[in-house]
């Protein structure tokens, strides 16, 4: 998922965010926890902060008991996006219900669950419509103020507004790994493939081998795919790409367009996904479809505008749709097909720290160093 | 209908377009008939042509009774788009079958009928999947030798290849006049509401309210929205909009997004439809529409590159699609809702004029005085 | 909406049903309301109750302004479904909230709204995907202890749970007449021909003209039904149907059969609705539709076997649905549509009464003499 | 396929039959060829026939490389299904293209080729909605004069009509048998899992594990279905279902509704499939979906009136639908799984005869000594 500066002004600015959460990781008390907490750009550090309690009936605390790194705490790690020094930060978890609040009905101590990177009201325009991530009183874990003050979940705990709809339970069958990118990127490269309607038979080139986007192929083939291209310039990133079955492509040694031209009687690919966030892969994945076809757009895009060949897609009648993931509308059929053994989310986790060693996972990862950083309380 | 440049380039380019109907109009017959023919920008002039002959089996030979002047004919009148000097121009019209191919199953002589704009073939790739506006071997009638060599309809007879898919029958009680839409400009209205997904209780706002515009209006209320606004800045076409049930923005006065975000609790309409063809237009419809709405667009765009608020779409998790109308696959659905009196497109007539006088209709529909031209032969 | 003896069996039973509403019409307060309640088979009478009170946090009190009398009503005083003695009846309402629970979000007191004759928990497996028809703790009011002990509407208060899922606004400018079939009778009729696929240009023919008949109508052409027949044998009835735009059929007179292949070039409907709830209705549903067309079916079916031609429904590839409405999935869009003026619903109410004289109301509609009783308290 | 009685009757009795093809086995020429005859029922053997030519110009002959005996074939070989003495049988087929009629536009001498079962027009109102298995005009090989007089493909060469629509080209890489099944039995399956909207995650029940069934199951999973449960009581049966991914359940044994309620906290599956085509079968189906869900019915029914549990079926708002499969829909869709290697059909194929042995054939396939036979001219 991402956070960027538009988000808040546009997404956030005309709804009213209740406070209530604000002051939970400063409060004084005995009962203190482990959490990684933003320093300045380039620096986050493991800090003591209070437990966080229960503020609202619908509310649960969870243990964490796995966590995860996220290309989306790049943006403040780099100072893309603005962050208050001393935040909590991290939105991707699996662990133990500590504590449930009284109206909570799914729920109770024990349960181990995932959490949706962002929380959604449940009752609202649109989260009656099952349009989650669009929910008027949406907030986002760990991205501070402008994203609706909702401590991180790298920590010990983590307080879960709204927990019915933002908490899914974990199947007794499977690691917390596996499950845990059933809450951010792993859904994330679903909805990409989902949303962009591929259909069996179907061939599909992804833009971008990066996390999201090897889950966005994974997701593909899941949705009957016969052909899916893995298009990116890392070799790394390429080999994983066929190791899920995807046909690589480096778009360094050679055009793209050549090679799925020549698959598909010169048409293009019948959906195309832009998994990176640039305007030259998403100029790319334009190229590459087909006429009346579709591109799905995940990766993220903060420029306020950017050029587009529309005469280009007005003649080829291509259908371009994207933005942040719908978690809660869809992580029930990801979790089951991750259950079922249908996926194995797990195949992108390159290491494995502590908690404590937070920093050290933040340098691999922005050194690319590693692929995902998983993080044990 | 739209011809641009681009199209030649990029829809027909790698096909080959069969010219077995090139050398039809120099012809040395003893039958001729009169036609429109394209003179150089701002002229045309009723020539002489020889009659039309069934080339292939499937095609027909159509006497026109009613034909019409199209924005889109203003394109080469204009000089935007280059057409071949003495090319009979023109591609709405409604007659009768004066002679079928032997291999026509669905009319023979003395059937009425209704012309769609484009030709297809029936049988590619496309077809196949009713995606009859991408056929690739789609041919394009008064448009000259890039869009398939097709000798207009401004004529006292048209040949109309692969007939049993480009012709619909008329039904009985309906006038020429009200049929003739099905096969262009009401069928791309529809077109642009249909894929634009608008459902029952829809907020539905039409950027333009040209005569696309103008059913592009009526078909949302066709497809159950409660409320259209048609916007535009001439008086004029906002009054018709307003005659059909739409509620009228002169852009000019007010800006749109106000009116519609105080009456969408600040969502914003849940589908917008482009009408215009320009980047403000564009931009409006963009503006209008609400977080996971739909922008539709029918308006031409010939420009390579457009500038567009990416960052924005994406936040909203906006759908933009378009291109040009797909008439053979919704033709049946229009001319049903036009026979049941559920709409009547003869609203956007202004002027029926003889053939003869096509050059004055031209005159007029180009400096505006006219909304449409009906030409009978 | 149709209370069965099988629904208590098949869809609750199941699920365990919170019974904390159980006892409130029989606690001895000091504040006393009236009520209709079931006496036997064939009475109904006004009596006194205890006001309802807040008993989870979800809760709201509405005081009743406007009510009705529903065919289901019929079905305990017909003695056909049991109803415990002293039960207080009635589901269609609007009033105006009085109390609401602490985490009620989108209702405070003074708020005028509309009920659902079903309520949903929101949160539940079902509800999760909008399915709130299959809600697993669904109870309906006024039906007894076997649909979840909900105390009924026809009272001068009604309590409701889950409110935020289970009340909906009623706009400023429309009378309680307008609104109040939205919870009930118009979104039946609506989710008959929303979910039987109605689009721009059908055929549709509906077999019954009752209330949820012409509402099954009136939703079809909002749909954009090009021909909507009105199948019945009570002239009254076909009148109505008529003056709604249909074209009214008597089978009495003639076989619909007849009419429709003669209209439709020997297919049939494209969709056909059944709005009786028997055999010979269904039957006739299943001749009128076309090969791969959709027979959508509300009226509601007690018979545990009943004999299908299911040969003939093979070979024409049609597709059979229907079963109780959801109405939480669909009543913002026919509220919309009630809003904007494009359907008008009092249409088939025939008398007002005051809520004193129930029993009576319940006489004229039983006998057929009222096609709609409205009750003020 | 399945060709019924009642299917002459229903589907092709309004529409005319064109007969140029009737004579063609009898004609007196000096080609001859040999094919498969009906003699009585129980018996077929091989005789001579003229070659069939060219009729119409849209017709192929295809010199056969590949045939089968199909489930269908046994309609008639059981005297079910009434067949004229000397009809050419079987309606399975790849081959060579021996020569092309002057309008046919996507075959040539010499390319490989599968055939659809049943020859669709391409123009009446069901082919120009791509509802090619309602053509009005449908034919099927093999089937003698009732369904269009078309002779059968368990021959040397077989006349295929309207062949731009009636035939596919087969990729390079695959062999006779892997195409074979794309013409008849793995679309059918495909469609029937398709049509039954199965969708990733789902849980998924087929009843009957004959090649059909087998073919629902894997495109079940195609369509990224979570759990298939195949059902049936023929051990070989259940280990094939086994082999190719499904759960088996041998309905002989344990109730499946115990298994599917257990395993999806009863509700049910999401969608099943009846796969057998007899009343116990559906009956069940019937029983194993969930509220809300889809029932898929690619089993043939002949019964006039099946008794159905239609309370039942309201109550849990179930979708029932079905009937022949449509295979020139589809069959792009599962060439290309095919062709990918996503799906391997011939996992069904048990024995390979010489077309001269065609009669040990039906013997092997009639005792269930054979799942499938594949017969090479």
């Amino acid at each position: 998922m991402a956070v960027t500066p538009q988000m808040s002004v546009h997404s956030l600015a005309p709804y009213r965010v209740k406070l209530s959460y604000l002051q939970e990781t400063t409060s004084e008390t005995n009962d203190e926890m482990r959490a990684v907490v933003f320093e300045a750009p380039g620096q986050v550090r493991v800090d003591e902060r209070a437990l966080p309690t229960i503020q609202e009936p619908g509310d649960v605390v969870v243990r964490v008991t796995t966590g995860a790194i996220c290309g989306t705490d790049l943006h403040f790690y780099h100072g893309r996006v603005p962050l208050e020094q001393g935040a909590v930060v991290g939105h991707e978890f699996v662990g133990i219900v500590e504590e449930a609040g009284q109206t909570v009905q799914r729920f109770q101590p024990g349960d181990r669950v995932v959490g949706s990177f962002t929380s959604a009201c449940g009752i609202c325009w649109f989260c009656r419509r099952n349009l989650f991530n669009k929910c008027t009183g949406a907030r986002i874990f760990g991205c501070g103020f402008a994203f609706g003050d909702l401590a991180g979940s790298q920590a010990d705990f983590v307080l879960v507004p709204n927990a019915d709809y933002n908490l899914l339970p974990v199947p007794e069958e499977l690691s917390d790994e596996q499950a845990l990118f059933a809450g951010d990127i792993f859904t994330t490269g679903y909805y990409c493939a989902r949303e962009g309607g591929v259909k069996p038979g179907d061939t599909v080139a992804v833009v971008g081998c990066g996390p999201v986007g090897i889950f966005a192929q994974m997701s593909a083939r899941v949705l009957g795919a016969a052909v899916v291209y893995g298009i990116d310039m890392v070799p790394a990133r390429l080999k994983l790409a066929e190791s899920i079955g995807s046909i690589p492509i480096n778009a360094a040694d050679q055009d793209p367009l050549d090679v799925i031209l020549d698959a598909t009687d010169w048409r293009g690919a019948d959906v195309t996904m832009e998994c990176v966030g640039n305007e030259a892969a998403l100029e790319t994945a334009l190229r590459l479809v087909r006429p009346v076809g579709t591109v799905s757009v995940v990766g993220v895009f903060l420029e306020d505008r950017v050029g587009l060949p529309l005469g280009d897609l007005w003649i080829k009648n291509v259908t371009l749709k994207g933005g942040v993931c719908n978690v809660q509308r869809y992580w029930e059929e990801t979790m089951s097909l991750i259950k079922s053994g249908r996926v194995d989310p797990t195949v992108i986790i390159s290491h494995t720290l502590p908690l404590e060693d937070a920093a050290h996972g933040y340098t691999l990862f922005d050194t690319r160093e590693a692929t995902k950083v998983i993080l044990k309380p």
